[in-house]
């Protein structure tokens, strides 16, 4: 991978520059307690519906689709949801925050082509991004409910590359999600897999182009 | 949904005839103590690889997805995979169990058609169904491989259809997993969640036709 054939740095939201389990302390305070595994539940289920969706061709948003996995992991773990804290959690949903090391970074890379592609819809994604005050950073904002395919669906990131006016071998694709970094690899982007968790690489014959703990080592792509 | 409508019972197999999680002691035997938790992410990872090859149009049979969803398991966990240890595993999962009311119950099902329908491949599928000596109960047993679409795609629910030489609303289909029942309705089966664990229904407004706890309750369709 030669530096310089890269045009377009992209970015996936959640996970990647936002902290999902960053709704822990709001679970916690709903949930007494529980706020560790329904957060955990929670996302599996926001994930598995996703792909489940997918293949099912009957897509929906992904805010109806974390709203319903917030549904079956408060129910799964014994509680009861109501109307008010469903809106603080779909609302602390809005407010994640980034990883410590998101802001200083993107900064650092502002003279290259810089974009977030997200399963997120626009209605969760953008409330998100401008709350954490990065939103001027970046040139473009994608979500895949323009074309209602998910992530690791080849037409998302092929939607993508054809938003961004770049080739699928100009782009380096980062993301803290395995299926993510195989899903973008399979179309031919290269990938940089943020493993924060420290996690095997998964079992898919599509391995990330470079491994970083977090987004700091993307800095020598300067 | 009228009793006489129904011309096929069909059943899944992991986790709805066979019991996955039967691997545990041979786990906790090669991995000491880590039946459970090695045992459960293969699972998980099994499951995930599936729908991600599906998505991403790159199909691999169940086999080769069950191997790679074990070499991860294992790595996830801290343990190494042998080959040795690979194959005792990969055989144990030819050797699951069924559970205790399976036999029973197909048995008194005899004068209905009676099938399999499974995301496995034959090259799992029939050695697993020939040792547990029920090969001989089903009229049809049908795999994904076949076509290379796995559950829950339309395309595999159809196919399973068209094998069976009936109507998609003649099939009582039965199913541990949510989503597969998700999948089975969104196609036009009726469904019969066999609901082992006691979980929340799954929230993608596709809730089953009927829920019984283990397979003794489908004798009501005698």
């Amino acid at each position: 991978m030669n530096k310089n054939g890269i045009k377009a740095l992209v970015f996936d939201a959640y996970g990647t520059l936002f902290d999902v389990h960053s709704v822990i302390e709001k679970c916690n305070e709903l949930f007494d307690g529980k706020g560790v595994e329904i957060s955990k539940t929670w996302r599996e289920k926001q994930l598995e519906y996703a792909n489940l969706h997918q293949i099912m061709g009957n897509y929906k948003s992904f805010y109806q689709i974390t709203n319903h996995a917030l549904h079956y992991a408060v129910k799964l773990h014994d509680e009861q949801l109501d109307k008010r804290a469903e809106n603080e959690l779909l609302k602390a949903y809005l407010q994640l925050s980034t990883f410590p090391e998101v802001k200083d970074v993107l900064t650092q890379l502002q003279d290259k082509k810089l974009a977030v592609f997200s399963n997120g819809s626009h209605d969760m994604l953008d409330p998100l991004i401008k709350q954490s005050k990065i939103t001027d950073i970046f040139d473009q904002i994608i979500s895949v409910d323009e074309i209602k395919q998910f992530k690791p669906a080849v037409a998302s990131y092929k939607y993508a590359a054809k938003e961004l006016k770049v080739k699928p071998e100009e782009v380096l694709f980062m993301s803290s999600n395995g299926w993510d970094i195989s899903g973008a690899k399979n179309y031919g982007f290269h990938t940089a897999w943020i493993n924060r968790q420290n996690l095997p690489i998964e079992e898919m014959d599509m391995e990330p182009t470079i491994i970083y703990h977090d987004l700091t080592g993307i800095l020598e792509w300067k």
